[in-house]
């Protein structure tokens, strides 16, 4: 078995309580804020299992990742191995109750044959202790549950979940139940408040985040050492999966690998075509070197920069800028930089936005918060988001009351929901225990698509040096992608990746990362950055 | 990297072409003999890609299964990298014409930015070229163009495919256009003619499954190999996935792996629970060489009386029949073997049906053609099929006008769509080239859910000796599966792994496989089955 320093955790039962207890806050905030009463229950469907087409071929299951708050499922970009319980929970849903806070639990009847196909059939008792809910329930008793435990007379009040997914522009389904007549619904409240709950993780969230960072840094690192002159693209990837599984115990990936040679590499979203890669030889050219170091010094200068109140469009053209910088230095564009960016030529070579989210979705949602418009100009317009960093700023009305750093005893005092069922580690947190996480990943390429037309522009055309940029035309491009958590004075990189291009071929070459920098910068002469 | 005997192979394009045209053969005769005319388009969509809920997680898009006579996808239960042009086909419809034979292509018009996303827009000559169709057009001219081609005058007659797939229960969805207004719709001709065209294999077929086994016995032998005592399921599993992927250029596995140690081994479609498995040492318990020979038994008896004309039913018992004998051996049942079969207590010990049509999907439909009913006696009512095994059947109209065997070089002479385009193997196709391929795969488990009951009944608890059962509670099960072809005098086993104990013992210690047979044998003293 080849070395790995990765050891696979348990998602703690606590983190989903304290989501669940933190969207409950959240609300029963904004009824308080709107004159509403504190009445009605959070009905989250679990999922839906899906099969291919007609057929009884049925793909991995997953949760919907805005079931999180529920505590029924986890909450960071991979998810562990052993978690899920397959099948068995995909008519479930959850609902908290805003008026007593207590949390409901339905699972599917199963028929007495999935025994025999899928495994034992688990009592109730055993879903409420290992979810730490207060009340569990079969499916089919969900009308008749929580017409009984409804608080006032008349059609209880159901918040379901739908609302825009700013980055599919897909709209979430609500829950799907029957006899959905038998209660009063709001469709509008909970879509924006569950959302605005996801884009700030909690320390459990961030230790789980950086595990996801951990695997990954150390596949990419062992894809880095086993690339091969001759290997296909497919291999790569292979590798990669294989060793965030069998290591990391990462059974799914979150998102399909991007594992592109030569000018494949000028494709943003590239889908692995099968020709085979010859140009892999663990060595930078001349020009590599160039556009990567024009890329690094970006990622470099944005994480310099990112810190609370920071908006987010200022660090996408700090990293268009810094970019245009480095192509002028080499003769690629010529010109006034300040006007450059005002003609918007960084994105003729950064299409995309500088980052987004992260969380349970790779593209996690939030981007856009209610009464934020996406930019019109190209290259802003490709922003997963456009808000100011935050750390945690969820709840000032909470921070301002409790008078210390919001975190997650407070949670407690003021919702002690399910209180002695919560065991919370013994050292307890310490400093800042929520905050944003953040992709920083700038890139510069290539591509036909954007260059010729920019070529042709009267405007844009007198910027770039048709000369230079003609022994680029089948380059392909750089993207160097760093996973970030906003701290009060700054922000933390999570990943852990060869940076520097002499670090990458010394990896390449077989040296074990970290690297003995004293022992490398000594022989290669390089400087950091 | 691991030494492996195994090379990708290219999916011919000649096999869609073939199947696009024995399709087309079978619904002219179809029509002939019902006194229709021959007239109308077959339409069928290549498929739908999927995301995760709201979210913009772009599941990895597979064709339709049933778009495999449409030329455009591949026909095995894996899939070979490179093969899928992913996001080009979602909304691809590819339509042969029934009167004149020629074949439509309708591929999206791309957005501008697609190139900067995903790559190259093709132009329409490309698919032409690659997918070997008649003619090439943008699905939003698909209505204008088969007006345009309508050979009669009215509403043109498209043939769309809607019907049961027995395995899930579920029906396929026809294929979706705007306008249908426009076109005349049949909904229940295709789908028996498409599935009946599915149920028999074509030399290329046979070709891809026979090297989807080859990855797949390779990629068992590996794990065989690479088992420690302390590793965990998914482990296994990760192992598998890896080795049909970075050496048999397999992306997609055919079904969610079932790498069930111990007890867990007693459920059909175990899900990989957490538990870390202890108990792998690499040598068989004497109780493990008692059940697992009572299953390679069974298997080989099937394998030995399969031939054209058999039922699948007939087979099914004598699989229970041979594992009833073998535990009337060991004492673990008593009495008369025929009484146990009428009592029906081998489904007590085999719950599932013996094996499947195999190919595109893992559970290849046609298992019960029209006309046939599933059985609803305890054990064979999990039958996926009950048909009688055939060699080539499907077109014996043909058979008998051409006097020769059946194959493609008839094909040809009969329908010589795009004739000139063929490029078939300088070697000629000799013998039988279209066969059905089947699963064999007994099993004999210790199913609580399963023995309970039966220890209960009046009648099946008489056959049971409790004392001897208790002592296989925790035990789990064996099942050993071959994939195989129905020849003319008999069967093919396409698997090719370790079925003896002291095989699978000498694997497992690290001997290449296949074994030096001689001298394990002598060393053993094992005799073959």
């Amino acid at each position: 078995m080849a070395a790995s320093t990765l050891s696979p955790p348990e998602v703690p039962m606590e983190l989903h309580a304290h989501n669940r207890d933190k969207l409950l806050r959240a609300l029963r905030d904004h009824l308080a804020a709107s004159s509403r009463p504190t009445r009605g229950f959070v009905l989250l469907q679990g999922g839906e299992e899906q099969t291919r087409y007609c057929t009884d071929h049925a793909e991995l299951f997953r949760f919907l990742p805005s079931f999180a708050p529920s505590g029924i499922c986890g909450s960071t970009v991979v998810f562990f191995y052993g978690f899920w319980l397959i099948d068995l929970f995909v008519s479930m849903a959850a609902i908290p109750d805003v008026a007593s806070g207590k949390s409901f639990l339905f699972v599917p009847r199963l028929p007495a044959d999935y025994a025999v196909w899928l495994g034992e059939i688990k009592p109730l008792s055993f879903f409420k202790e290992r979810y730490m809910v207060d009340l569990v329930f079969y499916v089919d008793e969900l009308v008749v549950v929580l017409h009984d435990h409804s608080s006032e007379p008349g059609k209880p009040l159901l918040f379901l979940l739908y609302g825009l997914n700013t980055d599919s522009n897909n709209f979430s389904k609500p829950a799907a139940i029957e006899e959905i007549n038998k209660f009063d619904t709001d469709l509008s409240t909970l879509h924006p408040i569950l959302t605005e709950c996801r884009v700030i993780k909690s320390k459990m969230e961030l230790d789980l985040i950086q595990y996801a960072n951990d695997v990954s840094s150390e596949a990419h690192i062992e894809v880095m050492r086993r690339i091969r002159s001759g290997m296909k693209e497919y291999q790569l990837e292979s590798i990669f999966l294989h060793h965030i599984y069998m290591y990391g115990g990462c059974r799914h990936c979150s998102y399909t690998c991007i594992c592109a040679t030569g000018e494949n590499s000028a494709v943003l979203h590239y889908g692995h075509a099968a020709a085979p890669n010859d140009r892999v030889n663990g060595k930078f050219t001349k020009d590599q070197i160039v556009i990567y170091n024009a890329v690094l010094a970006a990622h470099n200068a944005v994480l310099q920069s990112m810190r609370p109140g920071v908006c987010w469009i200022d660090m996408h053209e700090l990293a268009e800028k810094t970019i245009l910088k480095s192509l002028k230095n080499e003769g690629i564009v010529i010109g006034d930089i300040d006007k450059m960016m005002e003609r918007r030529l960084g994105a003729v070579f950064m299409p995309h936005g500088l980052g987004h989210f992260l969380g349970i979705d790779t593209h996690d949602p939030g981007g856009y918060a209610q009464g934020l418009e996406r930019p019109k100009e190209p290259g802003l317009k490709a922003l997963r988001t456009i808000r100011e960093l935050k750390e945690s700023m969820m709840f000032p009305r909470y921070e301002a009351l409790s008078g210390v750093v919001f975190n997650l005893l407070i949670f407690l005092v003021f919702v002690p929901l399910n209180e002695q069922q919560f065991t919370f580690p013994s050292t307890p947190y310490t400093g800042k225990v929520e905050a944003m996480v953040i992709t920083v990943e700038p890139g510069c390429y290539f591509i036909d698509a954007m260059l010729v037309p920019a070529m042709e522009d009267a405007v844009t055309s007198k910027f770039l040096n048709k000369k230079e940029i003609e022994k680029y035309k089948k380059f392909g491009g750089v993207r160097i992608e760093s996973d970030v958590v906003v701290t009060a004075d700054g922000c933390k990189n999570l990943t852990n990746c060869p940076r520097e291009t002499w670090e990458i071929e010394a990896v390449m070459a077989g040296a074990p990362w970290p690297l003995d920098h004293a022992r490398f910068k000594s022989q290669n002469g390089a400087s950091g950055a």
